[in-house]
């Protein structure tokens, strides 16, 4: 088959994560289809865990094949929060309560982690990991990107906040668009 | 059946959370049983939908009548935070981190809530909620108890943190007990 006709959909609500994910997957000639719900998740400190349960979930409740990704922001200085539940810390105190737990903090040091899984009716699911290192700047900058992407600079750029880049910028640093690509060479490779 | 007799497994990990429901479970002659683990949690805003699942997944994973509580402390000024994640945020942030982020505040308004769901493995789960409003102290205070009782102020007693309080003492306010007592009640009523 060849791969540009390969379409595999994204449960997820949020759609700016699709937007990212499916710029990527082009790449690979993958169609990625926004599914505007998402399998349930699980409670665990493991982003690996979550995902592969929830493309479980979403895949055997549709009878299709699909990806679910769970990503979070582990900052050092506060033992890996918010992490697994970066999304609902995001709703609730936003960057601004980051920055506010971080007041007076000299060691910044955080990482983004996806972890993004595949799942068929009829396979277990198979999960690719990937991280942005970097650190917490001391204010909001920029308005690109969403969650907390205003407060978080990768090191390999060491100066831009991810909502300071484009699109296509932030996809060079971020831990989605390179556990995508990992996902986009297995599948190159399994044709799945 | 006398009452005296019914055996119930409570599907925790937290002994301390056990010690307290089982002394409210003396009052309606049922004896606790402390299981040493949980059935998975999912991930919801919805305390009640959490415990639910746990209990139906222990009981269907262990083949027996199991219950399981979800509790969580909701700050207003904090749009709900840490609520159903106060476990995590407790082992990441503690009681500091929740001091730090109402720094300033004069609304320090909250309350802890807890569900209570019970389940048996040929029935759905019946879920009892209960909640203990207060509001959070300027520091630490008190030994007892755990997680974030060190902090929380019930407005009944208006004084004491949770923390300050013998477990008799806080089975009188807290939200747990009286989820609990609801419980009891109503296995006094239908026997389970």
């Amino acid at each position: 088959m060849p791969k540009d006709k390969l379409k595999i959909h994204f449960a997820t609500t949020n759609r700016s994560k699709f937007l990212e994910a499916q710029s990527v997957m082009k790449e690979y000639g993958i169609r990625l289809i926004f599914l505007g719900k998402k399998g349930l998740e699980i409670q665990s400190d493991n982003l690996e865990e979550i995902a592969k349960q929830s493309a479980i979930a979403s895949s055997t409740d549709m009878r299709i094949s699909t990806i679910a990704e769970d990503a979070g922001l582990f900052i050092d200085p506060l033992r890996g929060f918010p992490g697994p539940y970066s999304s609902f810390v995001f709703r609730t105190l936003g960057c601004d309560g980051i920055l506010k737990l971080l007041k007076g903090s000299h060691n910044r040091k955080a990482r983004f982690v996806s972890a993004v899984a595949y799942c068929d009716p009829l396979h277990l699911p198979i999960c690719f990991s990937a991280v942005s290192e970097g650190f917490v700047g001391t204010g909001t900058r920029g308005t690109s990107g969403f969650g907390f992407d205003p407060i978080f600079i990768p090191l390999e750029n060491g100066k831009k906040t991810f909502a300071e880049m484009s699109s296509i910028e932030k996809n060079r640093y971020s831990h989605r668009a390179r556990a995508f690509r990992k996902f986009g060479k297995w599948s190159i490779r399994s044709k799945p």
